[in-house]
């Protein structure tokens, strides 16, 4: 036997759940991670000979899991979370979530509401989000300041906001913000024009051309509502989904999100294209929007990942809780107790986020060569015992609070339920004078 | 001003949500409870002036509500939580859970499971649960010897258990339980026929008078099922609650549990009857049983409350996240986002479930006269920051973790998080004990 190999951190755990292969669970093994990647896997035992790690993580209770990944996001909105519910779709955004938006949006706003997201983020196991928002200059700042991984979105659309006046200044600032974060570790970007209600024809052939060009992804809100749908027809004489056929942009670096309305000949076409699939079921639902045939989306083999939305139509940034109520509704809808197992929802969550974003190669499992974002959660509490099936109670037992650590590209973030190297206090503070200053203009 | 009044326990709480009346919140108020009963609710900085506590605690960053109501479980069933998962639903009865219960049913696995229930309960906010499950003697001593509030359910099946032979059996048993325990201030008893599909007309008969003799509810699992539906109609030429009907038992006694094929029809029966439905939406979901019209019964004026269902088919006790799936699920069923608005969904898991089981006039709002069944939530953590309204954040982003105190019958069970005078330690070692035996059998 050797000496044993130097390494930065070791973490031993009852349970591991690499996500793939499918199924998997590993019993006290553990993963070795130095400069941030994921160097071996391997039961307990052999580690502790084989390895000499400068930190050392004993799970003794928990499953170990790959981090999981938020498909679609508006984080800074995090901020507006309960200020208006219950209200039919027009009447929540036009007399509420945009008029307060109007007053407030910045990048000021957008640091702290992504800071509050990364909080809750965190503590409910999440390490990875792909945000869709006005200021990806400010969401990049802030993620990067905090060492969590996001992919922010480069919003194109039709009308002058805060961030932009016209289409050139959208685009502008878009290329400004994807030079300024090439190649970061953490930070990715992708095109967000913001639906196809919302940008022309002409937006989004430049979209696709630039997107090939800077190989990045395209996050997009599609058939999220029936109506959508009805005004593509009436407008276009096209579903939304064939326009951008027309348009180049049904291929693999879209992500489809919502996709309510897709119909079985379209769910063919997603998969062959390789389109990814960003289903929101607790948005859907509050929003009274459809629901997304998720099973049939899977059966197809189409990408499909999971995303909470933002908080104000949520209200919450529970990937735990999402990948519950995803397996849970697509039974229902499938009319089928079989549909969407437990397994599934957890690779939606996990992997098949990763994938959806191009990570796929980087996150997403607990496998070689992989950058380490790893969670950890308690699993002998009350609400998870007794255990027969650890990945059944990751997909319908377990509540975020059990979530007791999480690591990004190998750097410890969350320890023992409390945020690492986080002004927690700070964050709070900011949001509870955003609050003040919105609930008066609301 | 006079002497202060003595009396047992004031709370103070930054918010009351006493759910009735309908959508109130009371800042910076106070409850006092003397010998079990609220004496009063008023502003805190007056019951400090007027009443001199034995004990007082004081809730800066909480929210003070009425102890949930899980109006359907089985409880005992909690030793099975995550046995057999994304099963067709009678591969999922027949060849895991009735083979399992088989071979352990009896009064050590009942008590077992509910103590393991009850834990889990308290830590989430539920003090008072509606049980339907086999050995109601051994639940109410366990319920009983931890100070719960529980109605428990005295079966009816057409069909031989270790409970009881044949149909006379199960009848003589319900009676002897419902003798013992007459009068108790905590539990309570109804008729629990399985469904129309297991018990004959000769029983639902002496069902309707012994109900209305006893003066006790009739807790029935209907219409869960297109297939009961079906069979109904070629068996007995009736809808179950035709056949029901017939039969006397659609009156104001009846919890309808289920009830995903209610008709336009059958839902303004049972309002005109007073019926009260039990609507267990994550069962329904993860065993694709279809979509109950919650929407619809709650504007009919059918009193509708929640229930979990048992923990082998959701896989959890959680009354937050099953009232905030009613919520989102209904605008997805009714098409509507302003269905089934928050302060519904928080009536329904407390008001309405004390009515449904006949306790509507001793629990469930935060009234003059009633018992103090109390539950207090912390607002102050990062999921639930910022607060712009208490009611929107206890329906759509509290965590059952946030539950910090809970109170029945003025007795404190939970302090801090921690659960009093409760040998946890010992009710999880009986739980793993009994796992291992259950997965040897599976």
């Amino acid at each position: 036997m050797g000496t044993p190999r130097s390494i930065d951190l070791l973490i031993s755990a009852r349970w591991i759940v690499p996500v793939e292969p499918d199924r998997v669970v590993l019993e006290n093994h553990a993963v070795v991670i130095d400069d941030g990647a994921i160097v071996a896997v391997l039961p307990a035992a052999d580690a502790n000979s084989q390895f000499a790690p400068r930190e050392r993580v004993d799970l003794h209770e928990h499953a170990l899991i790959p981090g999981l990944v938020n498909a679609h996001t508006h984080n800074p909105m995090t901020l507006l979370r309960g200020l208006a519910d219950d209200l039919p779709l027009m009447t929540w955004l036009q007399e509420h979530i945009w008029p307060v938006e109007a007053k407030v949006i910045g990048a000021e706003f957008v640091r702290d509401g992504v800071e509050l997201a990364i909080a809750e983020m965190l503590r409910g196991g999440t390490t990875c989000c792909n945000e869709n928002y006005f200021f990806p200059d400010a969401q990049a700042q802030a993620y990067k300041a905090h060492g969590f991984r996001a992919m922010v979105g480069l919003p194109i659309i039709e009308f002058p906001s805060a961030w932009a006046k016209d289409r050139d200044g959208y685009f502008e600032r878009a290329l400004a913000v994807h030079d300024a974060w090439r190649g970061d570790a953490l930070i990715g970007t992708a095109f967000a024009p913001h639906a196809p209600y919302t940008v022309a024809d002409e937006s989004f052939e430049r979209i696709r051309t630039l997107a090939d060009q800077l190989d990045i992804p395209v996050h997009l809100h599609l058939m999220e509502t029936a109506r959508e749908v009805e005004d593509s027809r009436r407008e276009h004489g096209l579903r939304p989904l064939q326009r951008l056929q027309k348009l180049g942009l049904v291929n693999d670096r879209l992500i489809a999100v919502h996709m309510t309305q897709v119909s079985d000949a379209e769910i063919a076409v997603c998969a062959e294209a390789g389109v990814s699939v960003a289903h929101c079921p607790e948005s859907n639902l509050k929003l009274a929007s459809g629901f997304c045939p998720a099973e049939k989306l899977r059966r197809a083999g189409v990408n499909l990942a999971l995303g909470t939305d933002g908080c104000a139509s949520n209200n919450d940034l529970d990937m735990f809780g999402e990948l519950r109520t995803a397996a849970l509704l697509a039974k229902g809808v499938a009319n089928d107790a079989a549909a969407f197992d437990d397994a599934f929802a957890l690779r939606a969550a996990t992997l098949n986020g990763a994938r959806a974003i191009g990570l796929g190669e980087t996150i997403g499992s607990i496998e070689l060569g992989k950058r380490a974002d790893l969670v950890a959660v308690r699993m002998d509490e009350v609400e998870t015992q007794p255990l027969y099936n650890v990945i059944s109670h990751l997909a319908y037992a377990v509540s975020r609070r059990q979530v007791s650590d999480a690591w990004i590209d190998g750097q410890r973030k969350l320890a023992n339920g409390a945020l690492v190297d986080f002004d927690l206090a700070g964050v709070l503070d900011k949001a509870r004078r955003w609050s003040e200053r919105i609930a008066a203009l609301d």
